[in-house]
């Protein structure tokens, strides 16, 4: 298992590189990137994973969101792995969010998809395993957690599940309740079959009221989202935690909306708000 | 000459918005972008022109170079217009180099090139026009310009040109002398026929030799960019304003390449480098 560079290129004094690798886990090449921070050079030091949301690959978030600025004020590492399984025979469906680009982070438990779709397990075994022998600089014992839509569904899920592993956790717009909503209806009665306690153990609404972890969640949702009502429902993760005791900031921002320039804006604030908690 | 919003964003306190208009000069619909910063309510702000490069939309550099925060930092406006006109009526080339995408910001004297190719009319008399009418915020007494490759090529040519009306200009990886690059040569032999004065009408460095600006002209350009020695031979400029006495940033930055990476590095120099001459 070797990465090979793709791409790289020099940003703010640090590097991003674009890698490919074969996944035996997925049975598929598998791309991701790394942006390396430039205290990189002088030691290791901590990772951030970012997770994207439905249909984005690692670019969306490296080229639109402006995190290399905050990643190299701060001295973090951050990893954007792609959403799915992709290639031709890995198992796809013509709409948007379901199939490739459409991984929600879990493992596949029907046909077809239960032959690639593995994404929880890449995220948190194959992948971590991977950067931690190959790429310079990473300091696998301080790990953070973040992401967008699906990938903030993504990145509260796991860090429910691996609070020690992912120190701390934020999210932009996140899917917190997907066993409630049509979007994560789809995938797990797709991915998972038909609702049953599987459904819980991929619901981080349902996972907070079991274990809650010592961080401090941090979330920014825009108030002009146009997925708030129907697929995003703050208020029933905010209460759930309130609930259960899990430490939540929970921002509404007034007039953003689902996009990179929403996630842009905040950007630092969830950079900084890793850094300062992983620098202990 | 109305204009059709397509699209608005928050960002960073402020809105992106993208317009949608019929330009009579140019014969072809046309779209543009523009960044008003939060300031804005307040009163009129300086507004900058950007210029994109080869192949590039409004797109690109409200994309990727993370310009809202300097922007919505400094209080300024910025305006990013396409890079030609386009259309199915509108003459085109398979190359990425010439036709669509590629205006080069001249007026074209040849077939088929002269019907709708007359982007510096449109970049300096049209859209202005435009913006000072219908889009809110805009101080047209305060206007600067920046590009990037072959729009730091329009940004340095039109400042010189008309230094009273864009009183600052700054420019990434610039093609600073495009009658002696290949790219220039083809561009320019393509709309303006064979070598001749009209040439020098639209080369900064014969520019310069004419006609010297009182600000300073404020440059970026990475030592790792694969067009250097090709495309932007930055000593043939740089040598020209030292003999006639323009006054000169020009910085080469090590590792670099030609990519919105690097622009988004060293985006918010220019942008002060622009806001704090036109605060005056």
């Amino acid at each position: 298992m070797a990465l090979t560079t793709i791409s790289s290129w020099k940003s703010f004094g640090g590097n991003l590189s674009v890698y490919d690798h074969v996944s035996p886990l997925l049975g598929c090449p598998m791309r991701f990137a790394v942006y390396t921070p430039p205290q990189a050079a002088d030691g290791p030091v901590p990772v951030l994973w970012y997770l994207s949301g439905l249909t984005c690959s690692w670019a969306n978030v490296m080229e639109k969101s402006g995190l290399q600025r905050a990643a190299a004020k701060y001295g973090v590492m951050v990893i954007a792995p792609d959403t799915s399984p992709r290639g031709e025979g890995v198992a796809d469906d013509d709409a948007y969010d379901l199939g490739q680009g459409a991984g929600f982070y879990l493992t596949a438990t029907e046909l077809p998809w239960s032959t690639h779709y593995r994404m929880d397990q890449y995220i948190t075994d194959e992948l971590p395993a991977l950067v931690g022998e190959h790429v310079p600089g990473a300091d696998m014992g301080r790990q953070g957690i973040f992401g967008h839509s699906m990938g903030g569904h993504g990145a509260i899920m796991l860090h429910l599940k691996h609070p020690d592993r992912y120190r701390t956790c934020s999210a932009f717009s996140p899917i917190t309740s997907p066993a409630r909503v049509p979007w994560g209806q789809k995938a797990f009665e797709a991915y998972l079959g038909p609702v049953s306690i599987a459904w819980e153990q991929y619901d981080s609404t349902e996972l907070v009221k079991e274990r809650q972890s010592k961080a401090t969640i941090l979330v920014d949702t825009g108030t002009a989202d146009s997925f708030l009502e129907r697929e995003l429902k703050p208020e029933i993760f905010i209460d759930a935690c309130e609930r259960s005791g899990q430490r939540l900031e929970y921002r509404m921002r007034e007039g953003y909306g689902h996009d990179y320039y929403f996630i842009a804006t905040f950007m630092d604030d969830h950079i900084e708000h890793h850094a300062l908690a992983l620098m202990d």
